[in-house]
């Protein structure tokens, strides 16, 4: 798998519709004992990122992540950059990911973020 | 160790003056089975991470890594971006790293390129 393949993958699972289709990609596309900490949340398998991820839903109703500019990566590991926010404006909440690969699956992310408005 | 205590360890390894420098900071600063990697090389261990760095000091004498912005990170995570460069000019090489740290100690390092000029 390409970066960018990596990366439509993993922002494909932020953007599950539901618990439903989100437990279908986390299945499909990373590992049962993958890991994910960001600066609010850590969480460890798939059910617990599962959670943090309906966690953001709720928060963010409406809200889509999209990826900014272009993945790039080298061995295992991949580098994103993203927006958070709700269609058709100016995304306020973005942030930079590394996503590590085992076995053609997203193993561990270590996210962290570059803007959020003061409100958040 | 704050982040930028980390970032400065960090960097102060990649610049010292010479073998013997750089072991004692890769033996205070470093666990004994760190790895790094990054586009052009992946290192296990202390003594190849020592290599890794005498080869870019080889390459690049009299240039310095110098942290460009403030590094920041959560749990045992840092991130930094730097200049590689020759003193008092424009740094020609820019990059961005991710550290985890392990018992206080920098024990993986995930690193990417963000500026490479074309002749390099």
């Amino acid at each position: 798998m390409t970066a960018r393949q990596i990366a439509d993958a993993y922002l494909a699972t932020w953007n599950a519709a539901d618990a439903q289709a989100c437990a279908a990609l986390l299945d499909r596309h990373w590992t049962r004992d993958a890991e994910y900490v960001d600066p609010m949340v850590a969480a460890a398998g798939t059910a617990q990122i599962g959670a943090t991820i309906a966690a953001v839903r709720e928060r963010f109703p409406g809200f889509a992540f999209t990826l900014l500019g272009e993945p790039d990566g080298h061995g295992d590991h991949v580098r994103l950059r993203w927006t958070l926010g709700p269609a058709g404006v100016p995304a306020p909440i973005e942030g930079s990911d590394v996503i590590t690969v085992r076995d053609g699956r997203i193993d561990r992310v270590v996210g962290f973020l570059d803007r959020v408005p003061a409100e958040a």
